[in-house]
């Protein structure tokens, strides 16, 4: 019997099958990237996670609106509800306008995303964009009496909301522990209770991104923003809001308090959150030094990478622990990721040349269907790899002569790949998709010729220049009993 | 003495020097894409334009702060006040949420954009993102009397500016021959007069994009959102809106208009527009049968083309005809573009191995001197092209063995190409940019050793086999007196 999808929901701590409120219809809400500097590790790894999740469910069959935002204001250094706006802090010490910096970055995030072959989300609203939204939905949660007007400010009553309602279900977080924790922030004194959050902040007058609102000029607390433009674009309730675990709390908690009192409803029923990234067993920040930019993994362009790693290797990388495991970058991690990807690649070529037997001498049993019901368990897609790993043996056995496929076999290993490897785990084949693979594969029919040429009148010399010449432009030759066949050097 | 920068003021009818507001900064406001359809031609002639512009403008050592917003509401059909909006009409055939269809259509522009090798805009506002800043520049038009509201739509008192202010300085229309002209359209009867323009239109029930505003649930009109994003980010008075000569009327002399009542001042000072396009002569569009999207020209799949032809052949194509002038494309133009630019980039490319002589038999004069008076004259593009192609006559004799360059000659054809062709131009050369052409160049370089060796053997079969081989990889060789050269056949 098929499996359902099984998704592990934060909520509920358990894994809950998947049901979208209006089949075939699945809506999906990310929180997007806060675009005031380069796209980085703690980017890819979300947009990866999510970007399979997209891929999976049409793959299923469900028609998915993806809406992922970008927060182009109202995000506070600190995360907090005080110290200066993260874009607006940038613009001054560029001497731009704050829109100049949210537009770079937001371009080179979406290059460095387009790299990483995650697709686009369906609709990519502008926090900025929807500042009439946010200020309307503050006005009711007002009018309903779960926030209150301090200096030209709103903040969002969380004692009243615990009272009534229950604060910290996502999270588990217990509104008097919060208390005792809490820094005394600039800005804080104007709430009635630490825990309080804003929904709208009266702008300083230096502060250069600002709105007309009832209560002053000012901009849009961060939280509202999600709240705010998953309403307008899914609905009151919507299927998944998938985020980075960081982003439970405080941004979740408060977004379900926000649509608990706005709308009168559960924003959203599964609740899906990845797990960090470190390097080197540390936390990445800017702070510790330890930050590597996207660009530089790519280019190899940063001290502590001993090499570059292309957009497939982070991809392979990320794909190969599940989403809710902590994941450790280091060189040595990648470059085994890197090795991984090659094998698989390389399987996935040998299998196009592969001739078949009668019968197969492995079993590669019914793959397809064991790769299925890796991603129907919470998104395996480290198992599905693992797969896919254990199919590239029988193939690069079948092609050495060691082991045959036969034709059905043969055919169920190509949709497998075709399936998972590409179609769902996005991966591509970066050394067959140059532009002039089709040019470089003819040259190397006639140069490997000339080489086979030359070894059957035992010119041992022209038959070894070649081979180095060939080395030297990063291709290795392999002799095998059916002639020479070549491979990208790795 | 070094010639000033002149442009063509649509306003004035005459060539101006170019003196910014504010040196060294520019700002410039394009009018960008309504987001509603694959990106065609008609994208592609006002974005290369202007990019050469933006260019130029920073080679001259400007700042430019350089914004193109996204038309996503507002832009009714018939560009006209009544009628459907294009992107929500597009919404209803497709059951897509509105902002899905202008977020496919944004994405497909600027992956075209990036394509035909278009800078991106500093800034790229969307017109859904700033309905406040619409709202409240309405306000102040009606405030200060120039407006009127009419069943919950505001009208701009046209009228009532020709008498005060004077109507149609940009485009020379008259208003009572407006008058004559107008069609009863649905939802005239509200104007008091035809030529009056919406500011904001109430919405009417099936209309899915709406905001509240202090009149009615509606949208913005066309106009207003250029006049209020230009306002926001560059002032209320900037140095250049440029934009095709289809915008002059009604959309530029509405935004002069809006301007001049609600920012009490004039809105531009440099007012550049460019020609149309026709394609075999005639207007292009959906209706005539003539319509060709960009990704069809560089895939080559619509029924007009012979062939495709590639980003950088439609670039070097508007680039040859002075943006004033009107563009006509065909097959054969665009033959003839792809073969000029081929020469253009093998004559670079041959400049690279040119052994400099003591002296020039060919005298390249002041090339540099004479495109940059070519661009100071108008940004004469065609004129600068026509430099460089002299220069290639004078780089491939002295190739051949027929003149001769100086050290200092060869240099200077070098700055030249480099400044003017890749920089201000912006073309790049799309046969030597593929990932693989250090490796191809390798590869090729061990075939013809081996070709040159069997004709030195007489072994003209081998020789011809490969040169045959070659060919249907799409290689040309060239026998010359010092050996065999490859391109790429054309």
């Amino acid at each position: 019997m098929e499996q359902p999808l099984m998704l592990y929901n934060t909520l509920t701590h358990s894994k809950e099958e998947f049901k979208p409120l209006h089949p075939p219809f699945v809506g999906m809400y990310v929180c997007g990237p806060t675009v005031y500097g380069e796209p980085h590790l703690g980017h890819a790894r979300p947009a990866i996670v999510f970007d399979l999740l997209f891929r999976y469910l049409k793959h299923l069959g469900y028609k998915v609106r993806y809406v992922r935002n970008i927060t182009d204001v109202g995000h506070l250094e600190h995360d907090a509800d005080s110290g200066e706006d993260k874009i607006a802090k940038k613009a001054r010490i560029e001497q731009l306008e704050p829109m100049e910096v949210a537009q770079y970055y937001m371009d080179a995030y979406h290059d460095a995303m387009d790299k990483l072959q995650v697709q686009r989300p369906s609709i990519e609203p502008r926090a900025s964009g929807h500042i009439m939204e946010q200020i309307q939905m503050v006005q009711e949660i007002l009018d309903k009496g779960y926030a209150y007007v301090s200096e030209g400010s709103v903040y969002f009553d969380v004692p009243k909301f615990d009272a009534e309602h229950g604060y910290g279900k996502l999270s588990g977080r217990v509104l008097e522990e919060l208390f005792a924790n809490t820094r005394t922030l600039d800005g804080q004194e104007e709430k009635r209770h630490p825990a309080d959050f804003a929904l709208w902040k009266k702008a300083a007058p230096e502060h250069i991104m600002r709105w007309p609102s009832p209560w002053s000029v000012g901009f849009p607390g961060w939280h509202i923003e999600c709240t705010a433009m998953s309403t307008k674009y899914l609905g009151k309730t919507f299927d998944i809001p998938p985020g980075g675990i960081d982003l439970m709390f405080p941004h979740h908690e408060s977004e379900i308090c926000q649509s608990r009192i706005a709308n009168d409803c559960t924003s959203a029923r599964y609740w899906v959150h990845n797990n960090m990234i470190t390097i080197n067993g540390k936390k990445m920040g800017k702070s510790l030094g330890n930050f590597i930019t996207l660009n530089e993994f790519f280019n190899g362009t940063n001290d502590l990478l001993e090499q570059a790693y292309s957009p497939m290797t982070i991809r392979f990388f990320i794909l190969q622990a599940h989403y809710r495991s902590t994941l450790d970058f280091s060189n040595e991690a990648l470059q085994s990721a890197q090795k991984g990807l090659e094998r698989l690649m390389q399987a996935y070529h040998n299998l196009q040349g592969l001739k078949a037997a009668a019968t197969s001498t492995v079993s590669v049993g019914d793959c397809y269907q064991r790769c299925t019901d890796a991603m129907n368990d919470d998104l395996n897609a480290a198992m599905v790899i693992a797969e896919l790993f254990e199919l590239s043996r029988h193939i690069n056995a079948a092609k050495d002569g060691k082991e045959s496929l036969s034709q059905a076999d043969i055919d169920l290993c190509r949709k497998t790949f075709d399936t998972f490897a590409f179609q769902i785990l996005g991966l591509t084949d970066e050394a067959s998709e140059t532009p002039h693979a089709e040019v470089i594969n003819g040259l190397m029919d006639m140069v490997l010729e000339v080489r086979q040429h030359a070894k059957a009148q035992k010119d041992w010399t022209t038959s070894d220049q070649i081979r180095d010449k060939l080395q030297s432009l990063g291709i290795a030759v392999k002799d095998g009993k059916d002639g020479a066949t070549w491979e990208w050097r790795q």
